[in-house]
């Protein structure tokens, strides 16, 4: 039998693909829309924010942060207290496809469980919870000891 | 309250953290993990095969294995029936790192469902399995109506 992950992976993949999908003649992956998201929600948050956040290794998301500035999509601006820290912003082109991938989003989670009962999705999520919080205790807790 | 995928997502990215943190030292991240598992148990499948298998798309399958490739974990080969057919293959290097790959997948998927019961585990996966079968339907009809 597959593994727990393996199941979780090709279900977010899937997901990647729909999103891709979805948003066609876009510029952007599936990736892309937890960054949509994530930064519309919260402008001028910076890159450690958003890494944690996002839950990407700072490389990962440096390159996608590049990625969404070449093409139009992000500000990065140097805090006034520090320098050293970038806070991200959207731009009008971003805010501009933030409802259409709100609407992916919800559809896509609402197609996948559409066959639970509300009994059910409790569950799930709570069982989700249960492991979402061990995952990042363990990957956190890995980070401080590097 | 997150969506089911956002939860999903988290736990899938903190599982891609800490294959990268294990695997330190090794020029790989932690999706490279899944084509290790996919290339080494599938020698000389299609590139075709492993973007459904891994579920990817085609420029994602596209840029990883040539990153494998470029870093001696791969080789690919045309299919002598079809030469517009690329086959994959496991190196040396990509094989001796097998074992390992494997012991890191199987310690994060029994960490993160070490508090749940046996009885809880076999829900979890079969509600899981429930949603895969979902999220593969709607991926594969969009993509044959493309």
């Amino acid at each position: 039998m597959a593994t727990i992950m393996r199941k979780m992976n090709m279900i977010s993949r899937c997901e990647s693909i729909y999103r891709t999908q979805q948003l066609d003649g876009v510029d952007l992956q599936g990736v892309h829309h937890s960054f949509i998201l994530a930064i519309c929600n919260n402008p001028g948050k910076s890159q450690e924010w958003l890494a944690q956040h996002i839950c990407l290794n700072k490389s990962n998301i440096t390159r996608h942060l590049s990625h969404l500035e070449q093409n139009g999509y992000i500000q990065r601006k140097s805090d006034d207290h520090d320098k050293r820290i970038l806070l991200v912003y959207p731009t009008a082109k971003m805010l501009e496809i933030l409802p259409e991938a709100r609407k992916i989003v919800e559809r896509w989670n609402g197609y996948i469980a559409q066959d639970f009962s509300a009994e059910e999705l409790k569950l799930f999520h709570s069982m989700l919870d249960r492991m979402e919080m061990r995952a990042k205790e363990l990957v956190y807790r890995e980070e401080e000891s590097l």
